[in-house]
């Protein structure tokens, strides 16, 4: 990268000094708290990424679902349809197609990502484009196949301290004991996601039960006999280094049901007769529940609000989930956490992240809710939100009431594993960028910005996730 | 104009790449795919404006409505009574009761329009002001008799390369007719805006039936000949050259009703029995079965949702409808527009362009929306919106997740003739100084903001509208 | 203070043109039209303040919600319990603590006040930290005993005109009396504030209702004597220079009840057998009621929507009320104010001023209402939004609307007297700011702005809040 792109993301009349924010945590680990990269990657000793596209495009529905908003198939795209039905398998044609409408990315995150990734995951120099495209999937192709671009080779050289990955509640973590049995040392820890038995409408919840109880040799046949396998998941998931648990749900609504009540509806669930009311008041009691065991047994909560999945059917009937057919819907957080909040929200014991993609509610409710509740923190911003303009928002709107210390640092939610360093590199540019206008402006003063910058760059991460131990 | 304003609206950090972007596009013609000119004004070899206030000010809600709120009567400022009441006649006088206001409009768009009108469509030099007041209104009505200010001439002087009027369901287009028979060859064409049949709530929808009965020769007595008549009327429009319909609706919302629902609905509103809740559906069924239309015919479909019409009672009764006193109110779409985007969403031969007054939705739905289904497009920010910072904080908050491309440039959407050039002058003073920071941030190079500049400026509102043919 | 720090808060690249927006007005009289400072301050002819701690910690629940968030116990800080169990009472340990953890107001506007008020109030050179935590106290300590720190001194010092109050419809008002009464000059006035009779879900309503009943002599046993005690006590408040009310609620929601209804629920409300739903219909009705009070007797009515109190409940029982856990909920003003708007909002003798806590609302409703309604003005932002950012936000979504002169430039809000100026200098340094920006970009030009700051931070409040005369 050429001079003056080493100061990229930056205000121009700000730069000196955003630079040397910067500078001073551009060589700090990177702490990777929460994402979804698979845990097979990093198990297997020798692992075969594909072609480019393989590993690149198919995957990754932030590129995908662009493209098809513009009316591109994704068959055309090798996106693999449930039915079998054949779709486009020359990769280099993928690749091409890629390129040739890489024009649709121009000031998206995603294109920022890609642009880095090649440059400095991949050290090309050409810009991706209808010309280059197929002498760059050559020379990524080529680097692909190298040792030094293995999984565990990347993950020395982007400099990761921890990164968690995302399991099933009834998951065996087969690839993290994998992982700690092998001579590798690198620090790969589950996160523990029970939404699938949980959520008593997802899609094959019994088959969902039925695994956790063989995972756990607890038969599941009452509400009590659930909670154990939970417990049971928990503390096996802790013995494999997990920190945190991770909830996802469309609404933030909590509520405490009385024994009976859940007892009642979760065997209406096992022969399955349970209500779209059931399975709603259900989620909002197990989130409550959850948030218990976290004071017990100490796992950091995070909640993840606000996405509607899989909007388009035609999508998902015919290609399945997260295919970038999920959209935002409208949070609400003050009256729905309060039941949660009234039980655990000032335990000291207790952490619970807060993601959400509604930026209206970040000063009106998450904000003023941090800057009280001792429990409470907030997640960076996620998703759609994961950007320049999404983080200088998230700064803007939420510093103020909530201060940084009930922020939580960055974590990059990526299934994209060469693109967790560009992820990190924007944050730390962003935050950089952010707290270089405030010196500017004498709000703060610049021995107080290098303290932020490290905090929102390692410390803030480490510490929420309670991963110093 | 002087040096420094030649500058006007940009950052001054970024002032040179801006005006570099700027330039490269200030030359192109205007495309105003929709707003509200009078074609009459058009059809008309020779127009007569009236004067200065019966031009600028009684037709401009933007204008009197500020003025109003600050407790001046709209009868001082000449708008007419519905009851006939007589009302300010001396149009001097009214000129000098807004001049001596005109410090209300500080930092609006309002003002901003208004200044550029008199120095680059009039050719005045004084700024406006109680002094300068009556010298002003001399020079203008001294210009509107002249005929290189006649709207033919002024067409030509904007280099409007097409203009979108919005005509009514059951219009005759006379006005459309007569500028397709003269001999003149500016393109002006109709919009096809079925809200008055299609809204059962509609004052007076009885007649507005019995009109389109009349100028489609189709007898409405059902839902089915209702169908008819409305596809009829869109074959006229588009014998005339429209490439577009117009909705606007108080809310997203969508359904399907069956045949035997709409049918009933249709006819309790022939026997003006209808109730609220038929006729919220109806519309929310028509909006779907106009979409599909749309599919059929080609026709680009525009929404507009969240204004909340005619808010002030008293206004309304004296002074009728378009009095300032439209008041947005909060919009849903992820769950409010799924049914229709379940029907046509990924539809290749679909276009909706969305529009609406709530800017919480922008990064919340809008955005994600626009950057999944292949049929809908962002229009840019509208009514209050129509603004610097708005157009800002529209660029801030879509593109990143949409992206540049599933948006569609720039429209008026104005009834104030002489302000086209002003508006679409901010529009792309706006892009420029949102690309120009962009530049100077290394997101963009420079080479794709000229690319994207001319898109911004004319290249997307043209394709997305579909009037290159 | 030291010459960068003269210009703090000051975009750098428009920095010289803020400076002389500011120094323009940096010498003008504080206009303090709302606030909770207490009357009994500026009653007293010699006010102790006690410790540092007892001035500046313990009553501002700014600071320790903060501290309390990051798990510090409100006991630990000197916080009274209401059970009387005994709380830290070494105020130099408490100082302490709160240095310790004086990292968390980074980038706050507690940060900014604090920072402030020891520069510029106590004329401390150090920064507050750990270190200098105790001679800094001793300094406080040292000039809290000093005459020209008394409250009355610090008035003239402020350079404050005129400062308004908030007192309850009950009270005797015996601290503005003896203001009244007493030899100094300065101008403290009270705010007629009803909501503790108002809203009939109010802790110990009857005993309220009671105090009404003695202080005005009247015997409230129905609806009419109620509306009769309420009328009473605004023309005592009037009597001691009360300009305007001020009005709190959950929401905005307005109606007019019949008499009847009225008068039923009234009665209920005395039997103790009110409903949530009576008591939320009643106070929609009441804000008419006053409204309508307004009319006739000129005060101006301030409206306050959108804080959830005492969120946390361990807080408030421990604790009581306005310890830093009112959260804020989502708003909705289009609707909920149209009946009291239908009302009295285009009358010429009425004005209204809207506070809220959802800045989503800003431009979607609050802009466009101000922009039409003769009564309607808007108030500063408000309480998490008193800070740089969000006083940026106000401008930035309302102005091009509502226009400038819809709003009231800025009130404190503020229950800590020694903050005044600081808050004061936050909204005249963003204010210039702001106006420099639009300066620089040539939306005005420098004689506009240097109006416009005489208006933000003088004028505006004055008028409207009528204190002229």
């Amino acid at each position: 990268m050429n001079s003056p792109s080493a100061d990229r993301y930056f205000e121009p009349t700000t730069r000196d000094i955003a630079r040397r924010l910067y500078d001073a945590v551009n060589d700090l680990p990177l702490i990777c708290p929460h994402g979804h990269v698979d845990p097979a990657m990093l198990a297997a000793p020798h692992y075969d990424y594909g072609t480019p596209v393989d590993l690149l495009i198919i995957p990754d529905h932030y590129i995908f679902r662009m493209l098809y908003s513009q009316g591109i198939a994704l068959e055309s795209l090798g996106i693999p349809r449930k039915d079998g039905t054949p779709v486009e398998t020359d990769h280099r044609r993928i690749w091409q197609l890629v390129a040739d409408h890489w024009h649709l990315f121009r000031a998206t995150p995603t294109g920022i990502w890609v642009a880095d990734e090649l440059a400095n995951v991949f050290s090309i120099q050409e810009k991706f484009s209808s010309a280059s495209a197929q002498a760059i999937y050559d020379q990524i192709a080529e680097k692909l196949v190298q040792p030094d671009f293995q999984p565990r080779a990347l993950f020395e050289r982007f400099n990761i301290e921890v990164l968690a990955t995302t399991d099933p509640a009834a998951s065996r973590l087969e690839h993290h004991r994998a992982i700690r049995d092998s001579e590798w040392t690198g620090r790969v820890i589950p996160t523990f996601r029970p939404d699938a038995v949980v959520n008593l409408d997802t899609e094959g919840w019994h088959d969902h039960i039925t695994c956790l109880s063989e995972v756990t040799g607890i038969n599941i046949h009452n509400y009590s006999t659930f909670i154990d396998a939970l417990k049971h998941q928990r503390a096996v998931f802790q013995s494999l280094g997990a920190t945190a648990t991770d909830h996802a749900a469309l609404e933030a609504y909590t509520e405490r049901l009385t024994s009976a009540e859940s007892e009642a509806i979760f065997q209406r669930a096992l022969r399955a007769t349970a209500s779209g009311d059931d399975a709603r008041r259900f989620t909002a009691h197990m989130l409550s529940e959850m948030a218990r065991m976290s004071v017990d047994d100490g796992l950091v909560m995070q909640l993840h609000i606000g996405a509607y999945r899989n909007h388009n059917p035609h999508v998902f009937e015919q290609f399945g989930r997260d295919m970038g057919a999920d959209i935002p819907v409208h949070s609400e957080f003050t009256r729905a956490l309060k039941p949660l909040l009234d039980d655990v929200g000032s335990s000291p014991n207790m952490t619970l992240i807060l993601f959400n993609l509604d930026e209206a509610t970040y000063s009106r409710e998450l904000a003023p809710l941090a800057g009280h509740y001792p429990a409470l923190r907030l997640g960076p911003p996620w998703w759609f939100f994961d950007s320049l303009y999404g983080m200088r928002r998230f700064f803007e709107t939420v510093i103020e009431t909530a201060g940084l210390y009930n922020t939580v640092g960055f974590n990059d939610d990526t299934r994209a594993y060469p693109s967790i360093p560009a992820r990190h590199d924007v944050w730390r540019r962003a935050s950089a960028d952010w707290l270089a206008g405030l010196v500017a402006r004498h709000i703060i003063d610049e021995d107080g910005a290098h303290e932020m910058i490290r905090d929102l760059a390692y410390n803030l991460a480490k510490t929420a996730y309670r991963m110093s131990s």
